[in-house]
């Protein structure tokens, strides 16, 4: 039995309904506990597969597979294997979950296999090597030209003939569950004058991010046609902004300490391969882009995306609904052109898409956006309501695709504001 | 005998009048050659001595290192071992190599230990985590102001403020020797319509890095007046820029494939240790700047600086003979302004200066400047003009700086630009 389109499978291992770790996703994570050192699991329902103690138990002997490749504090030696050899493990592990098949469900070491999620710390799946984000989605380049520049000419002039990008701070991206502290900074006052304190416009930006499997050599590009070969997968990307400190800061050489202050990560990595049956048409680009930004096949992404506020003892409330396909520029484009220079693309790369908004006013992914810089206020559930972040809230993102009756998704990255220091 | 301001010391090994590398600079790298792996040495003259040798016959055995700490290919784990000991490791190596301490000269291992410059081959020194550009000297950003935006105005608002500074890619950093590629690009052709192609402004940005020697925790800062416990060293830095690439894509997230196909470093990291005598006291900041940036004593440094041009089969011209002391914004200044929003650092980020121009004409760091954007021929003493750099120039960088007859280098960058793929 085999994973297409057109077949649903179905486990051992008991998935609810809305699960996002089918066996369909099968998603690659890092975990520990207090008695395991990190290592590299599988996600499925409720559960985590321990390929390490897997690999102990001979089931993937008759890959030749390095030593303690599993037994490691991130992917990127496994990644580095290149994707033939990810695939057929990630085949393995699906295979062996299959409702049918005994050889792990009934084997005595099953037990030691297969630990349940509650039970594990999620760390940071990949050591990055360099972070870059994109400003691909329309919608969000263009509200923000609406609000800051000319609401006549909102996106710049050279929004449609490339992916606009910028290089990001890697050393402070963290996974989902660990907490940020509300940066300080220096600011404008209303005055013009420039002042120090916390931040008072911090802000989310929803976001997903691929991580290249594949590395290049300073001087070579990689082609739109070859891209998913270096593509391994996606985590859900919440790109932090202090919009005050941005505001003040960026021009001319863009953002920086508003955004270097951390990025959050969901831990899991949805592969490339659990996103297949999910493409859709890319968006129509017109004017027509130059060739080396032409694309032969879809490489966009029907994924609904999810942004929620929580404060703190209060539930929690859903402010945008947005989806992947949104996006201008897809993820072939924006690897061809950032490797068209001839930079060099490494293993554990992180590449995220820019805020994805939609056309919709609830379909935008910041609250910058949202409260259309602060003009408006986001009503809560609770009553309460949002301009920006506050203190003591917890921002939650999510993330799934569907069709028909399959499911394939991200899990959460959740992360709560702690007041500055 | 004791490296003090006031003192000058003398070596046994031979080291010539202009030699960058004399007994009081000792700066560290890795090399490695047809026998010998990747390992850490200090230069001296035009001689190395292995690290890694000197360990094995015990001269650091009172100082209880990890093993192998020198047998590295990045000098990565020794920062990392903190400021007391790698100055000690320092200080340990200049004794012996004092003209009068027999204990390495008469040694039956002397041979194993000292190697000719000419039989190494120079790696990248450290394993850069995140690199950071910054724009720091008013010279530079008065001229780009000037030119590309208004004459009147063309320092913006922010920068006296802070140290502008943006995120680069690590990836593409290269030591010295190593070729580069021209890059291709999209650029803006003069009706207007976006065009691909080879760079046709290539260009150097002369500039010096400092790389970081401490880490810190997301969430912490670094004030001024501790700043230099994070810096290890500085090398030389060619930040390297297409500048017709660079002028179509950086509005409004700054730099980006202009840029990151890549810059090229001096391979000997000069400690801060060694640059100490050569501090001047840093330019009037004028209005006066937020108490986190403020200072208590100088963190600048008297350093000249000089950029060639080598075309192919010509000898090389000085183009450009600038100071490190031109800076507006100091190291401790950058890394205080860097950590302020709680981004950690990481020992080896490099941070760079931006291009170091001075006031004179031929003091300007970069070909853009020298040229004034292509309107102005540069002539070289061959009677050849440049207004960009062309494929087959070799760039030299170099910088030393002198007081009192003692001298501390860097020896050089140089690179050399072949034709675009």
């Amino acid at each position: 039995m085999s994973d297409s389109p057109t077949n649903t499978l179905s486990s051992w291992v008991e998935v609810t309904k809305n699960s996002d770790f089918t066996i369909h996703n099968l998603p690659f994570g890092i975990f520990q506990n207090k008695k395991l050192s990190p290592r590299i699991g599988i996600a499925i329902g409720d559960k985590i597969v321990d390929l390490s103690i897997l690999d102990q138990e001979g089931f993937f002997a008759d890959m030749f597979l390095p030593g303690g490749v599993f037994l490691s504090g991130s992917l990127n030696d496994m990644i580095g294997l290149g994707k033939v050899i990810t695939k057929k493990i990630r085949e393995r592990v699906q295979d062996l979950l299959l409702v049918d098949n005994e050889k792990l469900r009934d084997h005595s070491a099953r037990g030691k296999v297969m630990l349940h999620r509650k039970e594990a710390t999620m760390l940071m799946p990949v050591k990055i090597g360099d972070y870059t984000d994109f400003y691909s989605s329309k919608e969000h380049a263009t509200n923000v030209g609406k609000m800051f520049r000319d609401p006549e000419n909102a996106l710049l002039p050279n929004w449609k003939h490339l992916p606009v990008g910028y290089h990001g701070r890697a050393s402070s991206i963290i996974p989902s569950g660990v907490p940020i502290t509300r940066p300080k900074g220096q600011t404008k006052d209303p005055d013009g004058a420039p002042v120090f304190g916390p931040s008072k416009k911090l802000d989310f930006e929803l976001e997903l991010a691929f991580i290249t499997g594949k590395s290049t050599k300073l001087g070579d590009s990689v082609s739109t046609a070859d891209a998913e070969d270096y593509i391994f997968g996606f985590v859900l990307f919440n790109d932090w902004s202090a919009r005050d400190i941005q505001a003040w800061e960026y021009v001319p050489l863009g953002p920086f300490l508003g955004k270097s202050f951390g990025s959050s990560i969901s831990p899991w990595v949805v592969t490339l391969e659990a996103l297949e049956r999910f493409k859709v048409e890319s968006p129509v680009q017109e004017p027509e882009v130059l060739d080396y930004l032409k694309c032969e096949k879809s490489h966009s992404f029907d994924i609904n995306l999810e942004a929620h506020i929580q404060p703190e003892n209060e539930k929690s409330s859903k402010v945008c609904t947005s989806n992947f396909k949104n996006m201008y520029w897809n993820v072939a484009q924006q690897l061809a052109h950032h490797t068209v220079n001839g930079c060099n693309i490494n293993v554990g790369d992180m590449m995220a898409s820019g805020t994805i908004s939609g056309q919709e006013p609830d379909s935008f992914g910041s609250m910058l956006e949202l409260s259309w810089n602060g003009e408006n206020a986001v009503k809560l559930e609770s009553g309460t309501e949002r301009r920006f972040i506050e203190d003591g809230d917890t921002v939650i993102m999510k993330g799934f695709a569907e069709k028909n009756g399959i499911r394939v998704g991200f899990g959460e990255v959740k992360t709560t504001v702690l007041s500055a220091k």
